[in-house]
């Protein structure tokens, strides 16, 4: 599937082979920022309904594309699909975020969850995949995405956005065995569509552990760890075509346990601006290939901070192939689009010597 | 000053020296948890009466000690006295927290900025310390406090809380010489603040860094942890009478850079419950005390879980001299009171031996 890539960086640099210049893409690069994005998203009336086209999210997962020299597209959809498809009523409410209605609150909510059919539930999701994949045309790979369990449960319990986790938490200490099976569920479900996602089309994959950073080491290993260390096990990545789908595990605020996400055998390991990039490729050597690190609000900076910066996190990830470029996390709302191509392009030619 | 302590745990804990079960005291301890507290705020008026009484903010600060079997007391204020005397236009709007009329925005902004007297301005705070070190009367020591400087700007730049700090990133990338300008007045502010703090009786002094942890490495080290080293070396520790007065220096997130701040040669590291406190411990050894690390939100799970945690917490510190128990961040507002009894009788209890 790879050789018929007209680039192919990205998935060489996640199998730690030489590249020409390091690949990079931007999380959320198909986003609010850029106006093309905000004048589709109206067009769609609602996020979901934007999510739910699969016309629509090609449309916007190809805008970035066309600004900017990016390495790889990501499919264009919400970290929420698996607990919208558990019917607990997910709404966006203006400036408050993602809202459950029903949100989870006991053992019996929880043994009450269907496993979404990925088809009647979340084959819009696999058609975006299918859609997007044809229209890119072998110009860069598609990434396939998910929450991690940890992530989706924090939303599914809290109902929405929080800033102490008290009730997710609460599950965790007052009832662990509730929280397991709850996580237990969605790393089964994780699995079902990640390889849906592969059977799509999607040819490289991101697990988002937006929230497993808030956790204690003891209970990150317990209650997010172990569950994407299923998620590697469970996703298919040798195709019977011989093609082959990395996995790239990404815990936000979780830069200390990188060493342990390498652990898990997966091709790729993401971290935020606060881990130290020079520190961590020393310890993990050609173990995994890492993604990231620039601190997002260095966009906001004039164009020559944005090259050294750029050549400050190329510099300390090192000459050694295995590193793809990206922000710590998504790229902030008002960020001037033109700040991208000035990131994109420095990059590609800092790198390229 | 230490020897009419009936109760000096905290600051032989502190000096590293061995004591009869480990000292606690709880972040934000006098706050919204309280039924007693709520009742008190809402004598007072609006929050910043409540810190501008001696008396209410007295009446607070000693409320968990009628409760609690507590090791030391922390001066009721707000992390913000300061900025707020810089004639900042202080405001708190309720579900937004504290909202900065006119922010600093640049380089001339900074330039006019007022350092603040420590008596026609700020001498409401020392009232307070020596309001509360009276009525002490040697139960316990007194804890003054501060922001960081990093901390007082990004709030001072964005004009109140933030979730991506994009205006004093901003500011930092695009200005850094108005940025460090900004931060040697923070800095030079809060060493004559700490210092008054100590004239007016305060026993030991705690600096936190609640936004150290949203830097990348490098512009932790210049931003963040350059000025505290500053505090650091202009806070009188050794009183003419003999006494000295510790200095605690906490990054919340900043668990990796505990051995630089254990450099700046601090009495006392605060870590949050994210950091792995045995690792740190084996690497500082005797050489700074340390802080912490409870999760908050294990004051949610029944009380033979918060026994367990509480122990956990223990053995991670291990029976080595210089432990200090605390939560890992500030209590949260919907705890049980009784909660917090079980938490602090069990630091005593498991220590013990």
């Amino acid at each position: 599937m790879a050789t018929e890539l007209k680039n192919d960086r990205y998935l060489k640099a996640l199998a730690r082979k030489p590249v020409d210049c390091t690949p990079v893409w931007i999380m959320r690069q198909a986003g609010r920022y850029l106006p093309e994005y905000r004048e589709t998203r109206a067009r769609a009336g609602s996020f979901m309904e934007l999510c739910r086209s699969a016309e629509l999210a090609c449309e916007v997962t190809l805008q970035p594309l066309e600004r900017y020299d990016l390495d790889a597209a990501i499919l264009f959809s919400d970290i929420l699909t698996i607990p919208d498809a558990m019917d607990l009523g997910l709404k966006f409410v203006p400036g408050q975020g993602p809202v459950f209605e029903r949100p989870v609150k006991t053992h019996a909510d929880i043994k009450a969850i269907k496993r979404p059919d990925m088809i009647s539930d979340l084959g819009y999701v696999m058609n975006a995949v299918s859609t997007i994949r044809k229209a890119l045309n072998g110009r860069v790979p598609l990434i396939g995405f998910t929450g991690s369990p940890w992530t989706l449960a924090t939303y599914m319990v809290e109902g929405g956005t929080t800033k102490d986790f008290a009730k997710v938490k609460g599950l965790v200490y007052s009832d662990p065995k509730a929280a397991h099976l709850l996580l237990d569920i969605l790393a089964d479900s994780v699995i079902d569509y990640l390889n849906a996602q592969i059977e799509a089309g999607a040819q490289s994959l991101m697990v988002f552990d937006t929230w497993g950073g808030v956790l204690a080491p003891h209970d990150y290993r317990e209650f997010s760890l172990r569950y994407m260390q299923k998620i590697v096990d469970g996703v298919k990545r040798d195709r019977e075509d011989g093609s082959y789908i990395p996995v790239v595990l990404f815990t936000k605020g979780g830069g200390q346990w990188a060493p342990l996400l390498a652990d898990t055998g997966a091709d790729g390991v993401g971290i935020d601006w606060t881990a130290d990039a020079a520190v961590l490729r020393a310890e993990l050597g050609d173990k995994v290939a890492m993604q990231g690190n620039l601190d997002p609000s260095v966009l906001y900076a004039p164009d020559e901070v944005i090259r050294r910066e750029v050549k400050r996190v190329l510099d300390a990830f090192g000459p050694k192939p295995g590193h793809v470029f990206n922000l710590g996390h998504g790229i902030h709302q008002y960020v001037d689009p033109a700040k991208v191509k000035v990131l994109v392009d420095a990059v590609h030619e800092l790198s390229r010597n």
